[in-house]
């Protein structure tokens, strides 16, 4: 049997549980490292010699070392390419394509608005830190033309690749997840309704469930 | 003959000029269509039924069009896997994984502070536009800590995906051409012996120079 890949870091981090929910796509076994942030052990020489960013997720399969959620789910694709769900990383060049699009606009116009607010309306009230009212404001402004692009693409396609449910939908789950049932923001999503609609039907997925089990028991 | 594909933008954007690099490494034909940004045509209707965030680069090749500066040269890569530089975006899933995981560092690490810093450095004041201290003191920050790693990195490989010149250094070239020749923080870079050196090396690449001189004749 082969050798189970290493994730190290909490599920409860947005980039830990994307990767999370690609290997359970990809039906990948895996073995999960604590890796205390609370206590900075991050930032620790052991760790630094696997993610010398000091941030996690780190990921090890076999000989390779990896981190950037991103990169290590394109990398399982590419690896364990006749695995579980085999549409994740598209069959053919233009799929992957319009799937890449969809990941990059994610990591470039998603991810920085969102994950400000999650942090800001979410993990800010948990860790007493002070919420800063301006920067809410104007993420939720970036945030909220980001998610008119996406309403108007859903509405001509069911995800945001294509016809399939892909990579380029599940690099949303874990920020979107925050926003919609940790603050008071879900309308953001709802009062879209092709957005909406994707929603539901990407948070339903099998993977993504087993993934929200496990930030709720291990956080 | 091939038609060639279409790229749509001003080569003094970074994200049009990372595109450039690629097609140029890759030997791949295009036509470069201008986009006037100051006139704000990148907004209009026609423009963005190609790129619906309204930013430059789009792109065109047969029946694809694309947006996200990354995605396409990932494409590039993939479509044209037999032009031009064969090593650029890796020859087997391991030198792949590699090159991916600097491009989603470039990306999400090194990206937001140096393309702050362009703008607050290079741009606001041609534009007239007041420069924030404060912004430019946090992003110079954040940049140095990146470029830290880097200079680690670069002290055991030659490049960052390892020991040919990949997707992952070009995708560098953009804002680190502007920091270097446009600001007076040239030193971020030269003061880091071993990033000096990977500087040198890949932005004496033919292909980078001939970006750079678009960019003086179309600027």
């Amino acid at each position: 049997m082969a050798t189970p890949v290493k994730v190290y870091g909490p599920p409860v981090s947005t980039a830990v549980s994307r990767v999370l929910a690609c290997l359970l796509e990809k039906d990948v076994e895996f073995q999960l490292f604590s890796v205390n942030i609370a206590k900075g052990e991050q930032k620790k020489a052991d760790f630094l010699k696997i993610q010398p960013f000091g941030q996690v997720p780190a990921f090890q399969d076999e000989s390779i070392t990896l981190f950037e959620s991103r990169a290590i789910c394109r990398y399982l694709c590419d690896k364990y390419i006749d695995k579980g769900n085999k549409e994740l990383y598209g069959t053919n060049p233009l799929s992957k394509a319009s799937i890449d699009q969809w990941v990059e606009a994610e990591g470039q116009s998603f991810n920085p608005p969102s994950s400000a607010l999650v942090f800001q309306l979410a993990f800010a009230p948990r860790m007493k830190i002070k919420q800063d009212p301006g920067l809410i404001r104007q993420n939720e402004q970036k945030l909220a033309k980001v998610l008119d692009v996406y309403d108007k693409r859903l509405q001509e396609s069911q995800f945001l690749g294509g016809d399939e449910f892909t990579l380029a939908d599940l690099s949303h789950l874990p920020n979107t997840q925050y926003l919609v049932n940790a603050t008071d923001r879900a309308n953001l999503f709802g009062s879209r309704k092709n957005v909406e609609r994707w929603w539901d039907e990407i948070s339903s997925r099998d993977s993504w469930k087993k993934v929200v089990d496990m930030q709720k028991t291990t956080a």
